[in-house]
């Protein structure tokens, strides 16, 4: 006679009646369950021969009491500061982090996922790069992975992102409040989530507050790439620049720089992400901040959530942006 | 009868008449070495009946095509250019890089160290703390460890480190030459080889180029330290501002941003490393480059040599920093 396979926490849920989330988190025994409603499905779970996965159960079986995070760039502080922030998370849950960095390249990322699972790592946060997502899901298939800063579309990964609309909403009602027109804006690579979301924030901002023809390039998460769409924006009149990452704000300040230009007499600037260069300029720079050490946090927490078979009730989890106004968008 | 043990290097270069590394790269057939002695030393090695030593056995029998790097903070851009670099020369010989981050904290370095030992690397690069060593050289005994940026008092591992004295030497002598005196100098902690490195470099140069009553903090690596220390040295009537690392730059460049001292005007500023931060300012900033990404290649390859039994001559290896003389120490 063949064993009977255990239910799965779909078939559970559609036997009790409720969500999945609400079946995973009352056999994880989360208080946030109802009590009598905890006993009820634990006793369900019982009588339908419920066994945790055996994804869960060699995760109990070889803790290795470590998990990784692959970012795209280290250069880049706000994924240095991620990866600060994880790691003191996971210190503090008696985890140690392994960092890999992907360097924006989809096959040093690819190699890096496949080594990873031989690291015995117990779960992995990741900032995903599009062209990896099978190899992604290979490893999702195998231990806990959650997506951090970027998501993958129609993915059934767990995610942690921003949300760019409060932020960049906030700044382009200022810039139209300021006259700080004609704008342009240097947008990240359509191949990043990120990039796309950000952009169409963007336009529909612009059409919201009346901002008229606003000049866009789209340009990739680098440095040299800010200083050239910059210097091209220029020179067809823009009165303001905003940069869509940090890098590209670098690029901005560079091109500013080279060519003597005064913040924000000549060009006013809007950038993204807290960077010690922003903050340390003659006219500080507006930026949109992505609250990384926040992001960080909760991603770590949803990762422990998942690897515990407790996880999120959503499957996308938003960080709201918010604008923090200095002297680089001052009324002159 | 027991069985004869393997002679060690140290007891083929005594019979040989040559040096430890000589044989060790005979025997690991090093084109530098004359073919005629290689093929001496190889007939030599085998009558004496020499094995690889365990370790390196293990490390062949058990490959995980992995290396560990140890930094203190990944904020420090410094640290994560190295990062970048140590992972770009693994990657292009086929070895993924695990990256580690201890935050200053021997408590959580001692942590990484234990941890590093079960993820099956095969060799580690590693920025120590004093207060780790005993871990550190555990470990070391158990698979290759280089040590990079920082180097342990009396220890046998090699390491690679920069030497601070050419290019503070130059930042003395062009102080001096331009009269930007009286000078105060943010000290790195007496902790770590770097920081009474520099110290040392500092007050021998001051004496040799005439610099007299040089005043001196004994800070940290770290950003408060430097900002608030700038601002002691300022009240005290300091000209010129001499910060020993990349933070404690920033802190410096914080102070005189906050109180609107314009540089090279009000004070003039000498820093530690290239950051972007001090290169986009008003006046760029002028730094001793320790050509981290030359440093990170060197300790990289060393560390390969050392797995692979082929150590350099030499335990410490050099890099020399250089002065790129920017508009903060201009002469006005």
């Amino acid at each position: 006679m063949p064993q009977r396979s255990t239910p799965t926490l779909k078939e559970l849920a559609r036997l009790a009646g409720v969500s999945v989330s609400t079946i995973s988190r009352a056999l994880a025994n989360n208080p946030a369950i109802a009590p009598a409603t905890r006993e009820k499905i634990q006793r369900l779970a019982k009588e339908q021969g419920y066994r945790p996965n055996a994804q869960a159960r060699a995760l109990q079986s070889r803790r290795s009491g470590s998990i990784g995070l692959i970012v795209p760039s280290l250069v880049n502080s706000y994924f240095a500061t991620m990866a600060t922030q994880v790691q003191a998370e996971a210190m503090a849950h008696g985890l140690n982090t392994l960092i890999v960095n992907a360097n924006e390249n989809p096959d040093t990322l690819n190699d890096l996922l496949d080594n990873l699972s031989h690291h015995q790592v117990d779960g992995v946060l990741c900032v995903p790069l599009e062209e990896s997502r099978d190899r992604i899901e290979q490893l999702a298939s195998t231990i806990p992975v959650v997506l951090i800063d970027r998501d993958l579309p129609d993915s059934q990964l767990y995610s942690v992102t921003s949300d760019p609309a409060p932020g960049m909403r906030s700044a382009l009602k200022l810039l139209k409040h300021h006259h700080l027109l004609p704008l342009g804006y240097l947008s990240g690579p359509m191949s990043t989530s990120t990039g796309r979301e950000r952009l169409t924030v963007f336009q529909q901002g612009c059409v919201d507050y009346e901002i008229d023809d606003p000049r866009i390039f789209l340009g990739g998460y680098e440095q040299q790439r800010g200083l050239e769409d910059a210097l091209t924006l220029l020179k067809q009149g823009v009165r303001t620049l905003f940069a869509g990452d940090s890098m590209m704000t670098i690029g901005v300040l560079q091109a500013c720089h080279r060519h003597r230009l005064r913040i924000p007499h000549d060009v006013a600037v809007v950038g993204f992400d807290r960077h010690p260069a922003f903050e340390l300029q003659q006219a500080p720079i507006t930026v949109i901040d992505q609250h990384v050490s926040d992001m960080a946090t909760l991603a770590f927490r949803i990762l422990i959530g998942v690897m515990a078979d407790n996880p999120p009730d959503q499957r996308r989890t938003y960080i709201n942006t918010t604008l923090i106004t200095r002297e680089s968008t001052q009324c002159l």
